[in-house]
């Protein structure tokens, strides 16, 4: 493709991978330009097993604080679908994360790696500025498949 | 208020509240008509720990097989967040879970109650018919709070 005649779908799926290669590099520049800024609407995350976080400011912090604490993460994404309707895009897609933290003591050696299913939820909003990062839910993926039948987890 | 004047946030926290008393009551119809109808976008749903459900088949589904594995469940929301920006809204909550399932074998009492601590981020879109749900993500609450240090929990 040259350039011209790009979807909104296509635009919004290269924001969302752009989203994680950023958390990859540990980039926190790039990942704040990614998200809406400090106007209207407010911005919200929710990290898998975390609370909401709300607004710029929560959001980014918690974003450092992981980059921190991750010496090393790589995601894999399948199952990426993207539906977008007017100025709204949403993408639903999993996570196979690939993720090792900082290594242990005097070692140069990285810490363990560790593998991790994550489903995550992704709103963006057109701006001037391209599509950017409205809200972002991430959960872990706990049962064994769709087929699970009597199955009593909560809604 | 006479009915008149109500904001959309207002229209969209109500449609919000809607949702979850259908899950309470099991009221299937009720609940059918709050997503999105079939035409676009698509809807997807995350329930917690569970895999994405994609289009509105697969989503009422789901909840069907909830309802019949569920004999009693009560949601408390807390931390209700409110963001309208065109024909779109985004609302996310604290579910404070109380649910039951189906009694043990020939017992008229019902299964044990079993608490749960969940937030959802909830997308909805204006249509003629008034707001209605296009994504629902629901996950559990696994950290002790905001202020734990050191998680490496991945994003």
């Amino acid at each position: 493709m040259t350039g011209a005649a790009r979807t909104d779908a296509e635009r919004v799926e290269g924001v969302n991978t752009a989203f994680y290669e950023a958390l990859e590099r540990g980039d926190f520049e790039e990942l704040a330009t990614l998200w809406l800024g400090d106007g209207e609407p407010q911005v919200s995350c929710v990290h898998p097993g975390w609370p909401v976080l709300t607004g710029r400011g929560e959001v980014l912090r918690s974003y450092a604080l992981i980059m921190a604490n991750t010496d090393y993460i790589q995601f894999f994404l399948t199952d990426v679908q993207v539906a977008v309707t007017g100025g709204t895009a949403l993408v639903t897609c999993t996570e196979n994360i690939l993720s090792g933290g900082p290594a242990p003591d005097d070692s140069d050696e990285p810490g363990p790696l560790v593998g991790q299913l994550v489903v995550a939820t992704n709103v963006f909003l057109r701006t001037p500025d391209g599509w950017k990062l409205w809200s972002h839910h991430g959960s872990p993926v706990l049962a064994e498949s769709e087929d699970d039948e009597g199955d009593d987890t909560a809604v």
